[in-house]
């Protein structure tokens, strides 16, 4: 079989597509705004990657139906206004790094050929603290592009993250630009004990900013409101979470 | 050397042959089911499947003979009265992720040249405690095939199973979408503690109901019973199984 | 670079060639047998194998010299009194599974072409407690064969090994019979806790009487001699070997 | 994606170049060698290397930017008075054994493609207990190399390193002797503990004085005291580094 297959159910025609990546990873915050945006801009799927570098895995529905686990290629139409856009999200990412530069290459090949040439990734940072208003950290492929960030609030930090961007949000752009690709990582502040949008939120506020974008974040708040009673329920109980180990937060994806 | 080679001892003609798969897994379910199945249908073996995805491992048999750990296929011609059968079972599931994604995607295309377009998978479905009365949950490729299913007493549960279904199982349910083959997943409710042949007796009974089939189950209720001595001989002496480990329960062979 | 190298110093014309294996396992037993046959045969060197299947490692001679981690394969000249001999030993093992499947492939692939037809390996037997009088075990690839090395005093025991041969000295019997190879692995009982040049002594004693040779054992006996020394000093001081891990006595080379 | 690319900024002509590697490993001391011998000499860089057997990261520079994961290629010129040099550093070995075999067969070619004949890896020798003044081991591709080297003060020790030499030190010795590349390995003594700078600059002594190289160890002996500072608070504090593992010291990078 292929290592990695990508199944289009329709082959978009876009006019400067820029993409938008989020896949699980540190506090899920990648994926949570990949999500939220398509699901705000009302995203249209056009195609599905499907890869022996993912678990040997199928996830049932509420309806009983399987599904293997994917990637997912949504598309927004945006012109003449702006830009077109293409979101992706996964279930999960590369299991191997051999299979995540596989994937990572798969997939700016695949963006080349839709005409993709600026990329935005998104993932969260690690802090191994509770955090009260997260910062949206950058990291990016030109200088241009870390002043224009800097604009938006992006900070640009000597020293963070230190341990560089692990996974799909670095490879992207470290790979990108063997490909001529322009990129922006965006990191959102996290504590990485818990699923975190609140920070997928201040992700998203600079992204929409950036593209100029109106969007509602709604449900991402109401997502935050019950993660927020959880943690403080936990806080009371068990003496918070304190508790979790510190050595993976580091890991952007 | 390839990856994956059958020897087929013949190549048998068969008329719409439903595969049955069941391989080693949690509970032991699948297999045990799967073989119970090709012993009492005197399914004759006709090809075998090696592959360097298994342990690099020969077993070897009471008469002092060696045999490479592999798959083994049987057929049972049911025709005119039925459709045929080909029955698949194993000593391993593939050791790696991607070793489990090229088995599957090889057996796939073994089958389709075969004629098969109808798949049933077995496995169990760890609770992680003891279970008296076990159900069978289903995961299918088709609303059809989920109705259908419900009628003969499978369960179709929101969120069950939770972390889907990892393995040939699920994997050929799921990659066999892409070769337009219809399946079903039957999971039989198991402890996970140990080999269930009360489970595996449990999907059969399904199976068997759904295939109009009929078979002793004699030889799978002896073997409950003396699971049955074992488990309460060691709850007797050592407070219970409940000392396991919970980690793995979610696996589905 | 190639998975795998073969460096021949020099392509031996061969008489019906008989090969020999050991490597390294457990108690060390298939590669202190076959290091000592080549040695008493005084067998020549002809060819080295390498592969990024073993560690990424050189070995430094005691001149400072580097030699790359590899097989060797040694030949023995006995027409037209007998057949001749390939005797290969080495390093290490395959690291991965799917390197020992291609390594034992490969190395079947040669023997073929250097002529050989029937094959013997050698290896270890854990039984996880100290061993007196080491047995031999044995499994074949034919009846005649099991037949004809019990009449050797080799010992074809039920359920013995009941987990298997693992690691090359399993798959070149497995894998040989595609090869229409026919091949008798010879396993040593040990405890598993040591080096055990008097379980490689009883393999040997088997095997040569076998192959009808005549060597001497004096250095085999005097290693034995040596282990016995450290052994009963740490019976003495420790409370004797008990406390090691059992495992993974079940592996054999 | 090519499972290992090199992108040259630059084709350097060069006259008998001779080739230093110095790669992460134990102390850090190959890695902290390569990179002060390349500053000193104002080596020039004409490649990168990236590959899919490094983790799938990219590193963040101060100024924001980010870069992948690599390997780098600076070439010195000093013809006519003396041979040309290509040092190669990185930021990873590869992370799988067979990773390592490709990536310094790899190198290899494109070394053969430079001219390249005699080459010397840097590395350090866990000893698991602090060392004062380190010595500088040895390992080579002849006799002749290791005689004179041992006329430059490196010690060749029986036994010494016992486990041989692992990673791309010791892999380029025992891989480029099948390209009749001629090679010498230095490796300084080292507690394991910490990066060290004294042994890496023992290392350099060596070779610098092998290759009639003048070059100021300021750095290196600044690096070295910051080390000392920490090191001595530590054991003043907390009883010294024997609380530090050993498990893994003799690793060589």
């Amino acid at each position: 079989m292929d290592d990695i297959t990508m199944r289009y159910t329709e082959k978009p025609v876009l006019t400067n597509p820029i993409f938008v990546e989020g896949l699980p990873g540190i506090g899920n915050v990648g994926k949570l705004a990949a999500e939220h945006l398509k699901d705000e801009l009302k995203g249209v799927k056009f195609a599905e990657l499907y890869s022996k570098f993912f678990p040997p895995q199928v996830l049932v529905q509420d309806d009983g139906l399987v599904r293997l686990v994917n990637h997912e290629f949504y598309h927004v139409k945006r012109t003449p206004k702006a830009d077109d856009m293409v979101i992706m999200t996964g279930d999960y990412q590369g299991l191997t790094p051999e299979g995540q530069y596989e994937l990572s290459d798969f997939i700016l090949k695949e963006l080349k050929g839709l005409g993709v040439k600026m990329m935005y990734t998104l993932g969260g940072y690690g802090l191994g603290r509770m955090v009260t208003k997260p910062r949206v950290l950058g990291a990016a492929t030109s200088i241009d592009l870390v002043k224009e960030m800097e604009k938006h609030g992006v900070v640009f930090a000597r020293g963070e993250p230190g341990a560089g961007i692990v996974g799909a949000s670095g490879l992207l752009l470290g790979l990108g630009k063997l490909y001529d690709m322009q990129s922006v990582c965006l990191m959102g502040e996290t504590s990485g004990y818990f699923v975190d949008p609140k920070s997928a939120q201040a992700v998203l506020e600079v992204l929409t900013h950036v593209l100029d974008l109106k969007i509602s974040f709604a449900e991402l708040e109401n997502k935050a409101k019950q993660i927020d009673q959880i943690t403080s329920k936990l806080r009371d109980t068990e003496g918070g979470p304190e508790v979790a180990p510190k050595e993976d937060l580091g890991y952007i994806g």
